[in-house]
């Protein structure tokens, strides 16, 4: 019955996804005791533009050539200046 | 930006919830590229009797010899059958 | 797989709660094919002065003699009028 | 002021739709008492791919000849087995 | 660390939402105390016929010759009579 | 019909939370045109232990003598550097 909810930008693969639910579940059930067969979890994407973030909009996700989170780390600086 | 929202049964300790709270920031950023910084986790806690699962009201969580969920792994079979 | 969250003020008793549950499982088991089995609900209760309608913070729950919702009846009626 | 979410997936009717919110809201305002004007459902519908259930990510709903969730049945079957 | 989630129908400009974010990241750093660099807001948008209210479910938004929300009024009004 | 949730730390003062509301109410109302009445805040309080940002679990919310978020302000510098 453990019930995950992640908000998160949309541009990710599926693949990312599916890992992200995977590794998710996984350290949920190992942690918590939860058995795999009851856990849940709902990735739920938005444009950049429905966050705001230390009082700014976020650019929409692109992925950098290593696939690093290239406008997250942007605005990560932008809040911290 | 990630905002991850965990509902679970209350009861785990204080290591537990910091070690979840831990790996999913850590999958999270591995998996989607978003800065540590970024990520947020919540874990909302909730009794037993506050879940349904499958028709039937959870019991309260109790944890096993060797921290396994006692109380999960019994309504995962009651739902299965 | 379908999940159903309901934010309500606290004060409903176990009896209600579960009564609640069961109606919102099979209502979303019958209209949406889920079998039962998938269904997970969640209760999440909350005082009323965690709550602002139409501009008023809530009282907490007080039940009538036939188990109506005094404190809620009164909140509409200040909403509309 | 009861507020229920219900995450689903995507590919109900508009009908059954509306038949969900209406069983839910009048569920609610019997077993609680809170009148129906005062209760606000909302119905928030993803992509199979977006759920991940006992391990696996779920496939797009498919309604069956008698509408029922083929989709879920078989991944219900597969987190039991 | 304040997270605020707001669910609204869709059809507002982008310039709405920037505004919406950015009164409510002043509002919730100086009430609460809060720093805006830990603030996080997402705005999540619905169908109008995702959302059922008072039991009638909403029609889609439309914006009046002075921004007012021509379909929530006539919603409100129902619900009221 | 707009729904706002709000998840912060508890320990903020009965007139903190009802401020906060108000405040959400008024923004929300005078930019996106929805009336008044329709507007639902929802304020839901959390331990600082059950939060976990940037990688650190939150100490628990501790006011300053201008009201301003010591523990809040000392997690954002620890985020940061």
């Amino acid at each position: 019955m453990p019930y995950i909810r992640c908000d998160i930008r949309r541009g990710r693969s599926d693949e990312q996804r599916e890992q992200l639910c995977t590794r998710i579940t996984e350290a949920v059930s190992r942690i918590t005791g939860a058995p795999v067969g009851s856990i849940l979890v709902l990735v739920n994407e938005h444009a950049g533009g429905n966050f705001m973030e230390g009082g700014a909009i976020l650019p929409d996700y692109v992925a950098g050539p290593n696939g690093e989170d290239l406008a997250g780390e942007a605005a990560l600086k932008r809040a911290q200046s």
